[in-house]
């Protein structure tokens, strides 16, 4: 476990600036205080705010989402989540519910039995039982990139397709870029049907043409590169859009065993900006979910609906970050 | 101005236990304080926790609405805002910036001169010199029904008009309604063809067909009723959805001075809820934006941007509340 001196030497600043800044002093800046208690939350000291009585616990729900090691998706979603809610006085579990659980107890019971005042839940799908009784529960629930109609309970959060959509083709227009491909995982899920509608959508908005051919989705990357990526080709299309950074490196390779350049030849974009993007061959432009900002926004909806703000979408901004597999079109 | 006794008297509560909120004393639940903080904010009981630091000054700024009596639109979510802003220790001055103000002093400059930290920005529309401003305005601001893409210090929040339109037409398709006409103020404003475009969308999701010549628009409510009205009631439509409630209200005048029954002949939704919907003639079936809660929520919104949170698009779960003007279609 961390302790006062390792936070301390983590930040540059004295052991007793820690220790007002846990038990909150009023004489210290609330920007170094904030900054102080996040790094605390992040290296696992325990004892933040020993006096302040607690505000009850709140749970994250894990379905299908990774996030036990640092360079996992869900890591930096939990952890920007903590860093908000533990400093302002909630014990913070972290719980998995696989469909076998989802089936034997209802999201009501289970997080009334559990004193927990309210959920996170992330990486669920359509196929989770409890996505059906989300239309009517009563206990306050912020869902990761699943959307819930007409339940005041309930609130979305995740980053704005549209605009990520957006800000990729404009990018893409102004290389010159007309013929542009789109490559998914399965569209089984509220996300990945919306950033494919968001792809079409952006189109539409730079005057670009998209016929429904253009776009190609399978359940596995392999799959989906084996599938469609030929076809995309022959169609003479010279940028490909992607759902997520691993379909756009999985294109990358195979494009290049085929002999494209990238960016030269063909220029490609993912979505989410996951840690690898930094050191794929070429690095990889992409589309920035930040995660620790969308587990703090998960805090920040979480904390309306419990005051009665009936949330029901929070949308971060979403943000192209340009490396190089994006250039200039051809011709 | 109200005292502690006015406050202890509205709730029903001891003088002590006011005194106790207001001044955070931790022997009270938090759910009553905070019931305390916000009738004394609309009291206007001006010495909220005295023993407290400014955290500094936020402002409202108003452009074209109406917001100084309680009846009028922006009433509410003015308070709203500051019953969440004031107990958390921030100044709020209310400001109005009228198209001359904006087109002589920058937003970031205007922000910075008067010390504001940030800003929740009313009745803005496509023709305020500074909307142009805050595609890279530096001060963080929330805009009320008016989006900016791509700069992290604006976020956007409303009702979602998606989810409201949704509600609107599932209920006349219950009723059995299948030609359904939309009458709208002027469409230069971002919510305003948010809206349209909502209704056309909602028909589609509900199998229902929509031609743009079932849709009409004017700058002016008697204009948008004279030119659009007998032409919708020409083409058989049976029920019609508003832009808002004004326009529903002058649409079931004028529909039943054509003598047409409402809602026996002809069924009318409005959008808003605002305080007379409840008395009209008959009493308006609309969709709610529930305007205290949009003044929490643009708190929220702005809370979260000061924290870099980065906060694009905050949206309220709209409600459909059912009164007379709408009823079975006939046949």
């Amino acid at each position: 476990m961390a302790t006062i001196q390792d936070i301390a030497n983590r930040l540059g600043v004295s052991k007793g600036t820690v220790s007002k800044a846990l038990n909150g002093a009023p004489d210290i800046s609330e920007t170094l205080q904030k900054s102080i208690l996040e790094t605390a939350v992040e290296m696992g000291y325990k004892k933040i705010r020993r006096q302040k009585t607690s505000l009850g616990k709140l749970c994250i729900i894990t379905g299908n989402l990774e996030y036990k090691e640092p360079h996992q998706f869900g890591y930096d979603i939990i952890l920007g989540f903590r860093q908000m809610a533990e400093p302002a006085g909630y014990e913070v579990d972290i719980v998995s519910a696989d469909q076998e659980l989802q089936k034997n107890i209802s999201y009501d019971v289970y997080m009334l039995r559990n004193n927990y005042l309210g959920a996170f839940i992330l990486g669920f799908s359509f196929s989770d039982p409890w996505m059906k009784e989300f239309s009517s529960s009563k206990t306050p629930a912020v869902l990761y990139d699943n959307y819930i109609t007409a339940n005041l309970n309930i609130a979305y959060v995740g980053v704005d397709s549209n605009e990520g959509m957006e800000l990729a083709i404009s990018h893409l227009k102004k290389l010159g870029h007309k013929k542009i491909g789109y490559l998914s995982s399965s569209l089984a899920s509220h996300i990945m049907l919306a950033r494919q509608k968001a792809f079409f959508q952006a189109l539409k908005q730079n005057g670009l043409k998209g016929e429904p051919s253009c776009a190609g989705s399978a359940f596995y990357i392999t799959e989906c590169i084996e599938k469609h990526l030929p076809r995309l080709l022959d169609m003479g299309i010279t940028a490909i859009v992607c759902s997520h950074d691993l379909v756009a490196n999985a294109a990358m390779i195979q494009c290049q065993q085929l002999g494209y350049r990238i960016p030269e030849d063909l220029s490609i974009i993912g979505f989410d900006d996951i840690p690898i993007c930094a050191h794929t061959s070429p690095p990889l432009t992409t589309v920035r979910q930040d995660r620790i900002q969308l587990g703090k926004s998960g805090y920040y909806a979480l904390e309306s609906l419990k005051n009665r703000v009936p949330i029901g979408t929070l949308l971060l901004h979403a943000q192209l970050i340009e490396r190089n597999s994006t250039g200039r079109c051809r011709e």
